[in-house]
């Protein structure tokens, strides 16, 4: 089975959607958890690489962002990886405050019940989003 | 801050693109590794929670597939979660088997150097996908 470059090499060759995005998965290095997922465009990857600073592409909003610019929790990237086929990017980060802006640790706060219906949630609050993100 | 119902509650309503489909992320239950991210239709979904095996949708393909079909390193899926806004999963699993088709356990085993244009590699191979996939 041959395997392509793009897997095995060592040439950064990344593979962006047609709206010329890539998901971004975060991930605390100092605990392993899985904080978030977000997505980057050229520039925010850029940005974030430059500046080590995590910096994602909203779609929603069509605009550029840097994770913690209104909470200051920032994500510190240590360390940013690729997946094999070069189509997810996996940043290694040194968290300064929680990663989701309802208030936990991790976005990932709940998890699917055995109904495959309902939700419990898996984590405690670390923060009131009232008072973070208070104008 | 009014937060909307999907990020606080525990109905189960996940948002899913406009081709039916969810990114999944794969972390390993045990080692907290993030082994993968592929993408998942509603039959994945529901054939993920009902037999505990990590099952996905190729976009290239466009067909359905089980983790470990081919090799037999199927992901058992001991706990799977929804991220805030409900658009990304996360499935902690425990491996039986490295992950990545190219031979690492798991697909993050390059890491983007300083020049933000090559990659060095931050794994170790642990098997030859010619023996685990040849016919």
């Amino acid at each position: 089975m041959a395997l392509p470059e793009r897997e095995t090499g060592t040439a950064l060759d990344l593979k962006f959607t047609d709206e010329g995005l890539i998901p971004a998965i975060v991930q605390d290095i100092d605990t392993g958890e899985v904080l978030m997922m977000a997505w980057m465009n050229r520039d925010a990857l850029e940005l974030t690489l430059r500046g080590k600073k995590a910096a994602f592409y909203s779609r929603s909003r069509k605009k550029f962002w840097i994770k913690g610019e209104s909470s200051g929790h920032v994500q510190e990237v240590v360390e940013a990886r690729v997946d094999c086929d070069q189509d997810v990017i996996l940043l290694r980060c040194r968290s300064h405050g929680p990663a989701c802006h309802v208030g936990f640790q991790s976005c990932f706060y709940r998890a699917i019940e055995a109904d495959g219906q309902t939700l419990k949630f898996a984590a405690e609050r670390v923060f009131d989003p009232d008072e973070v993100y208070k104008k």
